[in-house]
Formats: C-alpha cells, sequence, structure tokens
C-alpha cells in the first residue's frame, strides 16, 4: 500500500501533537493519543533487541495509560522537570491490513529547574498507527531508548 | 484553512534556511527573514508561560535587528562559537486572517573552540509566519527555551 | 528544476533509511547506499571551510567503503558503541543536471554500555544524491562536523 501526501502530513502532525502534549505536561490529554487497548511501552534497547520482557514501564490499555497519570500528577513525590522532544525523520509503511507502522529516532532533552538542560532519553519510536473514528491513534507505541543510564528515574512518559 | 503541500515544503524551506543562515553565521542576512515591523523575542519558557515581559532578547523590527547583529559583529567581545540547530516536526495551523502559526521544538547544540559540543539552548520556535512580497518571512517569532541556566551568555540570535 | 512531493519523500525516506542502517549497526548494508564511485568524507567544519583536504575518514568508490566496514566489524578492536541520529530539515535543490544537492544538520547522540547518553557528533550533511538504478544513491556525502574535539575516536560512519 502507498503512503500518500495526505496521510505523511497527518503523521508528522500526530507526532508534533504528541511531543507537545508530553512537553507542556499536559499529561491529561496524553492518553488520548492511544485505541482503547493500545500498548504503550518504555524499553531497553537491550531488551527489546533480544526479545526480552522486562520494561521500564509497559501499559496496556488506556486505563492503565490514565492510572499512571494519575500517579505521576498526584501521587508519585518528584522533582518536576520539563521535557522538550526532538523526532526525526521517519521510516514509514503499510502492512496489509492498512496499519501504519512507523518508526522514527527521538531525543528528550530534560531541563529542571536552576539545572542545565541533559540529554535525558534518547531512542527510536517504534509505533503501529491506526485510523480510529477518523483520528490517528497509536495502537502500539514502544520506546526503546538506547541509554541504559538514565539520569534519575523516569517519571513521565517519553 | 487549509495548508495544502506546496505550502508545507515552503515553510520547511524556511526553516532550513533560517537555520542555515544562523548556523554559518551569516548574520548580517538574518533580519531578511522577517517582516519590516516583526518582533523577535527570546524569553524564559517560565516567564512565557506566566505572561511576563521580561526576556533575554527583544528586538522590535528589521531596524532593531540589524543593530543587535551590529553589536555582536563589530562591538561586542565575546569568544565566538558555531551554533547547530536541529527542529522537529512542526505545528501547523493558519488562522482567518491567513497568518501561519508554526511552532516547532529545536534545540541548539553549541561548539566551542577546541571544546566538546553542548546541548546550549532548547525550547520551542512559536511563530507568525505570513507572505511578504512573495516570500515567506516571520513577523513574529517567538524562541521560548525550557533552560532558565544558559552555559555563559547568549549572544547571537537562535 | 523543481522538486515535486514525491521526490521530497523519497529524499526524506532515503535518510531515515540511512540512519536506521547505522543505528542499528547494519554496517554491511551501509555502502549500498552510495553509487559505485561515491565520495564519502567526515571533515571538520573549520577545514572544509578552508577548502583544505585532511578529513577524519575519506573514502572514495564502494570498494574503500566496504574495506572501512570489514576493518570495523573485523579487525579494529574498540569499544562497541550505539549511534542515534537525529536529522532536521532539509535544504534542496538541483542542478542543470538533475542531481540533487542536499544538506541537512545532524546530531548523533552516542551510547556506550553502562555510560550516560552524549551529543557526539554534530554537524551539516553535505550531500549530492542522484538516481541509480531507479533508487536514489548519495554520490557525494560529506559529514561537516563542528566539534573538534570527539571524545574518543570515532569509528563508525556517521
Amino acid at each position: 500500500m502507498k503512503i500518500d501526501p495526505e496521510l505523511r502530513y497527518a503523521i508528522s502532525d500526530l507526532y508534533a501533537a504528541y511531543t507537545a502534549c508530553l512537553d507542556e505536561s499536559r499529561y491529561d490529554e496524553w492518553a488520548d493519543f492511544f485505541t482503547m487497548n493500545a500498548w504503550y511501552r518504555i524499553v531497553a534497547r537491550e531488551n527489546f533487541d533480544r526479545d526480552l520482557p522486562l520494561s521500564l514501564m509497559s501499559l496496556k490499555g488506556r486505563g492503565m495509560m490514565k492510572d499512571r497519570v494519575y500517579g505521576i500528577t498526584s501521587t508519585i513525590f518528584h522533582a518536576p522537570y520539563y521535557q522538550r522532544h526532538i523526532v526525526s525523520v521517519p521510516n514509514l509503511a503499510i502492512d496489509e491490513e492498512g496499519v501504519i507502522l512507523a518508526s522514527t529516532n527521538y531525543v528528550v532533552v530534560r531541563t529542571k529547574r536552576d539545572m542545565a538542560a541533559e540529554v535525558y532519553n534518547v531512542g527510536r519510536y517504534i509505533d503501529e498507527i491506526v485510523l480510529d473514528r477518523d483520528a490517528l491513534k497509536f495502537r502500539k507505541k514502544f520506546c526503546v531508548y538506547d541509554n541504559d543510564l538514565i539520569p534519575n528515574s523516569l517519571i513521565y512518559p517519553v
């Protein structure tokens, strides 16, 4: 199947909106970028490459996602920080069922109050995107990060 | 209003040309990316979010921009450095008057002589773009940066 | 000459595939992104700007490229590391002979085992791209890097 210009733009817009949502700390809107039963996972490259199940975060369905956001914003004690996402050019394909297979490199720069910006998380989004009631949504989003050593703990989704 | 493919490319080309101008230190050409009365501002995220007027740099009109460039290149004593801009996927919209509202994350990596590259300034361009005599120009360009703590002073526009 | 949408996508896809090849350490496939007699060069910005011939790496033709890859993967003793490329918006033009002149900023984040990610190499790709048997290939690819001071030695192509 072919990816026409309209679809290219829609995918680009999806990533732009997704990263803006996180970078502007609008965590309440985050789950809406996913289908109802989507799988969101943050996993180290070494585990991903070996098909190991261990993940830094693994959320199945919007319910778990909203729960996680509730935890972040209401219960977990942590020093807040800003994220800033930069995404690179995407690899795009469509499988026989019309699912968009998108993967793109990302880097997240983190800024804490009164500290210099730092490269915080870097890796590759490996995503499945589908049309869900006229809007593109992630059905699967794997954030496969390169750096084992994440400065302090990761609190927010990336 | 709709953003057609041609316009998408023109916007992408504008950012590519704008960042190349700065990264190649062609500061004399910098003001030409703006309309005559454009507002260029570099402002901390915290101030921007609270609508506070304090800015690191605030230039209204090409005259002030050229004056600033004259200062940089002719009068301010500073250790020169290279910039390298990376911009992410844009959020695009057009308002009812045909003004393009574009916002995109950016990261500037700075390199000084005999030093390692460092993430220098990271944030979001929040821009208004208009057609000015057949060319796209910034009517407003706000560089809203995350990191309060900018390593040394910021000399060049970003 | 004009760059139509189809060509824009094809160029974007080329960069996406090229960077994925390196980031996934598929070095054996790397030479296939080039024409038979292509010139691949990694050169410091200062040398490039002054037209000095000194390069960190300069490979002419796929033979030399494959030889280099053989060296990397089979003979050079080095601590392996991951690369992660982020590329920015491209500057595109076509010359009178139909050669695509593409230049785009890039940053490579490097991750070594049990170490934090670091900005490793940052600069500008200055490329010539041609159609070679129905596929876009690099005829010339110069990686002009800003940072003189590369943390440890550069082993892999960027």
